[in-house]
């Protein structure tokens, strides 16, 4: 039996999640839920974002938390900055990897950052140069917010989000995945989009960040997965807006992505009932916000873990 | 613009929803909901099932729903039948097409219908001799339960499936397609399973009937679909066991199949907002039952229709 996982879930949750709903998660809850989550398996958690604490309270441990998480050794300790100012505080806490959001609808951009695509791609260079400079091993990834879509915008030009990939990684990103920040994605629209990506970016082409919005989210990761995408962000619970409500941005939900990976027999290195366990920690530091997930509701099937029966 | 449809969606609400609810929507209400679904655009209505009105209260007016939806031009009116006293009902009624449930798991078969497999088959016998004499245009459809897993018997071989479907058809049914009665299909397994299907049955290669239990109907209709097959399942707001409790069936949400293949450049020959509103007459038949569905509650995204953009 293969052991070695195959395909690398990003778990969003503590940043995307957690900046997402109105309560503040105490410090000692968050350290204990990423806890629970490495010892699920996972080797990749967005711990938090480093932004001012007037615009995101949520967030102000940040460098708390990175603290904490840098101590798992073999996790990858992920970050979210928003410019180069964030970069700075995160480079200082000592994350492996920094994120950094680029909508590819200028709506969007303007809206989200207020900043156009040009002044993204100012600030990307900025950031790369800081940490080319200051801490050269620490990777960077761009996630290319609206790719599939826009709520102000409408409909996004293909050609656009594949121009912008590209000029990001001219301005020095190691990666850029594509994100359905609005729930629009169809599986036919990201085939084709990943599949020009990884034709123009190569192993620079990065994650998938799909949404539940329109219940398409595991669809969209299947469908990624068959253009050869092998690592997808997802979030614990659904959390980061709620899945169900009008309007949600609803993350794909971690528990049930790896319930699909790992009955298909593709390895994700994380145990299932571990990840399940995980949701108490989180239910535990925001009492009365509501977890999603269909696999945790229906419980695992007869037989679990079942392998191909030929 | 091709306006031709690809797939068939076969609404199954009418049966399998209405089935499985404990309320017993009125006849007229009925009649009102199958109106609003052909409205909308669907092609095949599953209406009733002919079962004892002891056994199965909501569907003794199935007589009286078949001959109302009847009267609707090129609609195919489908009842689903147990035995060949049901069929004789379900002929007497009119309907074009008759679809018989047959277990892959012996264990779901005897708790399912009190039969073996066998006593399945030589009933299926009965009811293709049945039709052959008294209505030869009729078709004769099979779903085999539990195709994909079985919550009594845990994993299905997928050579029994393979070897009943065949049995199936020589037994005389015109078409065989494959259900995942307790949600434990995976998309490896659904193109596996469909590809065999098709190579063993050519043209009789039937449905996918898929459950969104764990949360990946939408992914396995994708799968399905991948490997060649253009008839799916699916039932208004997700009607059929609470697709988000415990041990839920969880039919696919007609809604968001038809959004994932439109949205894909897929025709279903479906008006999206009109089967949104056939809701309408679902709620008011049923108050108080819950409605689900992704697609209705976040809206259709901006500039839908929305056409592929390269």
């Amino acid at each position: 039996m293969p052991t070695t996982p195959e395909v690398l879930i990003s778990e969003v949750g503590p940043r995307d999640g957690l900046q997402s709903v109105k309560a503040t998660m105490p410090t000692a809850h968050k350290l204990l839920w990423i806890d629970a989550l490495v010892a699920a398996g996972l080797r990749e958690i967005e711990v938090g974002s480093f932004v001012p604490p007037s615009l995101l309270p949520q967030m102000a441990d940040a460098p708390a938390v990175v603290a904490h998480a840098l101590q798992h050794p073999g996790l990858t300790v992920m970050a979210l900055v928003p410019n180069r100012r964030g970069a700075e505080a995160a480079l200082a806490s000592g994350v492996h990897k920094i994120t950094l959001p680029v909508s590819v609808s200028e709506a969007h951009s303007l809206a989200n950052v207020r900043k156009t695509r040009e002044q993204m791609l100012d600030e990307l260079r900025a950031v790369h140069a800081l940490r080319r400079d200051a801490v050269p091993g620490v990777a960077m990834e761009v996630g290319l917010s609206t790719a599939f879509g826009c709520t102000l915008q409408g409909a996004v030009a293909e050609d656009d989000v594949i121009r912008l990939a590209v000029a990001c990684v001219e301005a020095g990103a190691d990666e850029v995945g594509l994100s359905d920040t609005t729930g629009m994605a169809n599986p036919a629209q990201v085939r084709r989009l990943f599949t020009r990506l990884r034709a123009e970016l190569g192993e620079r082409a990065g994650a998938a960040h799909m949404h539940n919005t329109r219940g398409l989210g595991l669809a969209n990761c299947l469908a990624a997965f068959d253009v050869g995408v092998r690592t997808f962000d997802a979030s614990l619970g659904g959390l980061g807006g709620c899945p169900y409500a009008p309007g949600a941005s609803g993350n794909v939900v971690t528990e049930d992505l790896v319930f699909m990976f790992e009955a298909m027999g593709v390895r994700t290195g994380i145990d299932l009932s571990k990840l399940i366990a995980a949701r108490e920690p989180l239910k535990a530091g925001l009492p009365g916000e509501p977890v999603y997930g269909m696999t945790p509701e229906a419980g695992l099937p007869k037989g679990w873990p079942t392998h191909p029966t030929p």
